[in-house]
């Protein structure tokens, strides 16, 4: 175990529905307060679980929705009351790890904070601990670092990162600058990349200090910056926060804090990089959901849930059992079924990404209470 | 509408899971008592209104077991008590309609009894009507007569009925002898059948003279025989029938009525046929119950159930919804999906047969919960 680094602070965005899990990951039940790898706890439970060697128990921050507040403080009992962060409605990740770092950087002027997703799957803690100890020398030295996944496949379901030239850093070997971002590929594209070992992964980790963060906001939005600063200054008085929250969070710019941090830094050199070499996954849609319990063997039938009754003849893909019906399958192959109480979802791996499509005419069809 | 038949009495044997279509059809719902045609009642219900129109509704009777006494009284409101027949446990057809055959014949030496499945799908009332009235004038001629369906395609799933020369019988313009009976055919051997007009499928219907049907019982199978008549003897004793049925019924030998009765008269020239030229169905398995559903459409998705929410995107096949669920299918194709409070099952219409040996299983692994 790695001492717990001094001037860091973990910020968990636990935001997000993930509407392509439907009806396993809805708005009472987003996807990082389930278990999609049979660990036996959420993926917000594994992250805090990565994060805590590297940060320590105080020193990890959730922002999420009022509505998650009581699941969090459920998975997280160590978290201390001062680090949940709640909005009052969701405004994407520039407003939410924005706010994270206005208040942390309030708090102790000179933190460095990471943020990292609540509901991505890694595998490999050693790797990403160096990973995140080497960010965090490139941080300290004024730049906002990122770690870039080096691809395993070429994928065509995540953004890219072209890095450039060596970032000489002490503590940080593999540091490099980013050159740019690049949106999904198509196939052929992906295939480039991924015999081009400069394309990373973007899996959304960025640690910088957290003044650095709040200064490229400045730049870019000063709106989106004097909302923060306003949040900020009264959030850790209880009798301010409310009116505050209430008047400042829903006039917060929506967007992506890669729109307004992460491209613009890069265009400046301002930005670094440093390849993670572990397993990672956003788990984004059911064909990921698949291949992560599938143990690499592609005619298995991967299987979750604690009290799943599930008997196959001739069937791969994956069960997902809410319930304690029996679930049989008889010839049925790159299947997914998602079966909880008031939803069943059947289709197959290649459908995976037209669930969204699903959620989207239950929206319009008075289905909104399975939602 | 025709007047009832006078010497006519009509039986339904309603015994039968029907586990090729579990979990709709199972132990305590079995396939009888369902509505697998959208019609808004079970096939029981169904059969008994073909049914009354020619014998009359004192003149129905339905042999079922103990169990399904409510289910059959409630769908059935019309049934004298005295005709409702129950077995004590299921002993197949010959015992089942031999029992009816003994018990009508004591109470009217020369009645006529035709026995009709619960739970097949006939369209074509009519035709079916006539088919009934020419088979009975055979069987007023002392022959055991069936209703042979011409079939509509080379299907593989049924057993079929060769006829030979015409049988001049007044009332019964299409009567013909029956040559043979011939087990379910290979696919090319059943378009040969198809091709050649005098095979027609057997549908298990049975019209003859009841003491006529007992007399080849006794000539085939003397012990099934002697206990139909002590039960026969007792039956309408109320006071004597329940130790009788006690301890003969558990004897009588287990055999369908097509091996101790259809083929052998056959085989003397005593079993004569009426092509049915209605459309008939014994609703063996899901394929089945998609083509019964679909409208003749390939492409189309049947839906079945009164309360189905369902929510289907580029997909074909069927689903049965017995809960509150909201369904949603996505590019499954030739699917079925049966969804049940206990069990569900997804499997594709061209397993339809395998569903079988998915009951088998639960049998022997602890899933008999759900059968």
């Amino acid at each position: 175990m790695p001492q717990p680094i001094e001037d860091f602070y973990a910020v968990i965005p636990a935001g997000g529905v993930g509407s392509r899990l439907w009806p396993l990951s809805r708005a009472d039940a987003p996807k990082f307060l389930h278990d999609l790898t049979g660990s036996g706890q959420t993926l917000l439970r594994d992250t805090w679980d990565r994060l805590e060697p590297l940060a320590g128990a105080d020193r990890i921050a959730v922002v999420t929705g009022r509505a998650h507040r009581a699941a969090v403080e459920k998975e997280l009992p160590g978290i201390p009351d001062k680090n949940v962060f709640l909005e009052s409605e969701p405004r994407e990740s520039a407003a939410a790890i924005g706010l994270a770092a206005a208040i942390l950087s309030r708090r102790e002027p000179n933190v460095i904070i990471g943020s990292f997703a609540a509901d991505h799957v890694i595998r490999g803690l050693r790797t990403f601990e160096f990973a995140v100890q080497q960010a965090v020398a490139v941080a300290r030295e004024g730049y906002i670092c990122t770690i870039g996944i080096q691809p395993t496949e070429p994928s065509i379901g995540f953004g890219y990162i072209l890095k450039s030239d060596e970032l000489p850093v002490d503590g940080a070997p593999e540091a490099a600058f980013v050159e740019r971002f690049v949106e999904k590929p198509d196939l052929e594209t992906a295939k480039e990349y991924f015999a081009d070992r400069r394309y990373l992964w973007n899996a959304g980790m960025f640690i910088s200090r957290a003044d650095v963060l709040l200064g490229e906001i400045a730049e870019q939005d000063p709106h989106l910056y004097a909302g923060l600063m306003d949040l900020a200054e009264a959030w850790d008085d209880r009798e301010r926060r409310g009116p505050v929250v209430d008047r400042v969070w829903p006039t917060l710019t929506k967007i992506a804090i890669d729109y307004v941090v992460a491209e613009p830094a890069a265009a400046k050199g301002r930005l670094a990089v440093i390849p993670g070499h572990f397993d990672w996954d956003d788990v984004g849609d059911f064909a990921s959901l698949i291949k992560l319990n599938s143990h690499g063997r592609k005619n298995d039938l991967a299987i979750l849930g604690p009290n799943a009754r599930v008997l196959a003849d001739a069937s791969s893909g994956i069960v997902v059992s809410q319930t304690k019906r029996v679930i049989s399958l008889i010839g049925v192959h790159d299947i997914v079924v998602v079966d909880t109480d008031d939803a069943l979802l059947v289709t197959t791996s290649e459908n995976a990404q037209r669930v969204k499509g699903i959620v989207d005419a239950l929206k319009l069809n008075g289905g909104t209470d399975v939602l």
